[in-house]
């Protein structure tokens, strides 16, 4: 099933530079195993911003509580969640 | 180049339903010859509402303006429209 | 699966009597119908507002769009829908 | 009588890890008590966020506010209270 | 119990003088037999407003919103309802 | 001449208990005072905030402003601010 | 006592021209004599909108509110009215 | 050519007191003195909050830009510019 | 001097096509004109929407607003104007 | 292609007036080769605020996003980001 989630990080401008690497090095590699599990299906950076837009498929709302709240740097993200399903005018069976 | 677009459907309560099923069909042939051209690379809809989420891949600026106000319900739309690009955290080097 | 709806409902105040009765008839059989199947788990009115705050159980996204857009005067309805998963502070195994 | 409450927690990000579960453990013993009360009806997660959607059953407002003061996260927390009644078309006499 | 209810009134500017002196004339009848009911405390003009402001003392919820669309003019009107309780500063002991 | 106010509070959640304390004796023996003058006419708290509604009853703009500005907690509020004046649907010939 | 106004006017842009010009004749006219008897003490037009802030100079609340509601324009004005009060750091012993 | 301002003031509830009362100090005199050149026309208090409403006479953009960047309270302060001009219903022919 | 000016065109979705064209035939013309007269410096179409962003470079507050209500279609455009003046970072002696 | 970028400026009060000097002379820097490079077209000021309008033309929206994200006070700034296209009333071919 699938969500289109907007993060928005908000990190304090005085984190020291080595604890922020540290965390973005963790987010990095939490995100690319969830997209090998093919459940953070896509992940696009909006322009000019720290945020991203991202498509994920989930089992039900429970497991993507869970995978959002897994990230390392959720505690400094505005979360939004929209729920999806197919649309009727789409050519793709399955669109993930 | 891609773009989120999200699309508010307002149709008056009062047209016709043959005018609106017209345009419907025409919104949907529109919207699949934009698909099977890989420019409207994704179509979602949101749940509950009369909305969708799609990704737009275009040339440019002009070009997505034009395959937007082609769009047959273009009148009673209200688009949001937010430019993307790579995010260094997918494991996709062209995520479409 | 748990879903929050708030639907506002906006009629137009000219709307003649006979067609907003029958169109409100359709509505409660239909809500009261959901209901029964345990789809729509609760529903209450918001107090002084022509607004309802209601709880559906569906199977997935697509199953919630399909009975929201199936409500008779779901053309005149403002909704918002909020996924829901359990709490784990719930002394409810299952809280619907 | 019936309330929604919605409860978003702000927490700092540098509280200490000790003082954050300490609190929390209390919060939920505090929750766990009045949900065995049937005072606290319902308790949801919202999907990805930190934030709960719960049904409060009480004498009346003053018995609500000292009910949701009393949480031992109240400092931390913005709360929308929604005053509720009986909605016509539910098929529960008394739906809590 | 009480309310602090904020009353919006919207009248279309084509409704006829008649119609409208007609429902304004029940509006105030109503609002003035609450009064002697003791369940209307008070109402007030918003200065330069077409809005007042009013305390409600209500036996419930539900009371409240049999009340409120009871009013001749509910239809037009955009309605913000707010659940008050003593305060503990209050010299009176029941500050109706 | 009345005034509603709305007070919201925002105090730091880091603030010493007996600095808290202090602060807000001082503001309970300000508003009573204000109380028996018939200066502060009503005040009811917010149900689950930490907000009350007043009605104020000044000479005018400039003695509402330095009642105000006077409460020991005015640092830390947002202020509201309506003008009211007499309903005519009052049967109140003057509503405090 | 004075007050700031900001009136913005919504006409609709069907009203027959004749109709328009002889409410904004009557307008002026109304606008022009408060101004004499110094109870509009000033009125500016917003840059490129059609909107005027204004400062009036009036008795008590319930004077404002009737002198804004005279306005012949004032079923498709939008009001927003704020309290003023002299200003410590003014010059003017009285600034009108 | 005119402007009206309206300077929301945010000072920190820690600022030391012998600080804030130099710089309001520094504050007053500035206002003064602009006043004395007739570029800061009007100073308004808005009852009860810690703003103010103002009408600057300035060369252009660039000369209110200057005047209002030199306030001392600059930093702390939230500015809202509204560029006036003469209103056709004014009978001053020049309303400063 | 100059102004960045946002204007958003809300056209009726039943206006007959011919007075459509018509009024827009004439905004082009008036803008046309006003850009060789280089008081409309720029005008850009915001991708996806009716929408332009504008730059006009005019004597004063009042000849924008004389420029502006000039506008063929000002009766069904949402304006928001800002004020410019010279940024210090930019190499432009004057960057029209 | 070309975007109308707003940037606005929200340094911390309590920054070393050294720290800040050496970041907005790295700023400006950075600001005037990109001007030079004629990739930052345009920057104004917003008369009365620590924010600027600008327009950049950039290969495609990642470019956009390199270009935004090296700015030296990134990380105090909010950005909102326009696609801008060409406008079929202008009378430049080419806009920039």
């Amino acid at each position: 099933m699938l969500y289109q989630v907007e993060m928005t990080v908000l990190l304090p401008t005085d984190m020291p530079e080595a604890e922020m690497a540290e965390i973005k090095a963790r987010e990095k590699a939490y995100a690319q195993d969830l997209q090998r599990q093919k459940i953070w299906r896509h992940i696009w950076r909006v322009a000019g911003q720290y945020k991203n837009i991202s498509i994920f498929d989930c089992r039900d709302n429970a497991h993507l509580h869970e995978v959002l709240t897994g990230l390392p740097l959720y505690p400094w993200m505005k979360m939004d969640v929209v729920p999806l399903c197919r649309h009727p005018s789409s050519i793709h069976e399955d669109d993930r």
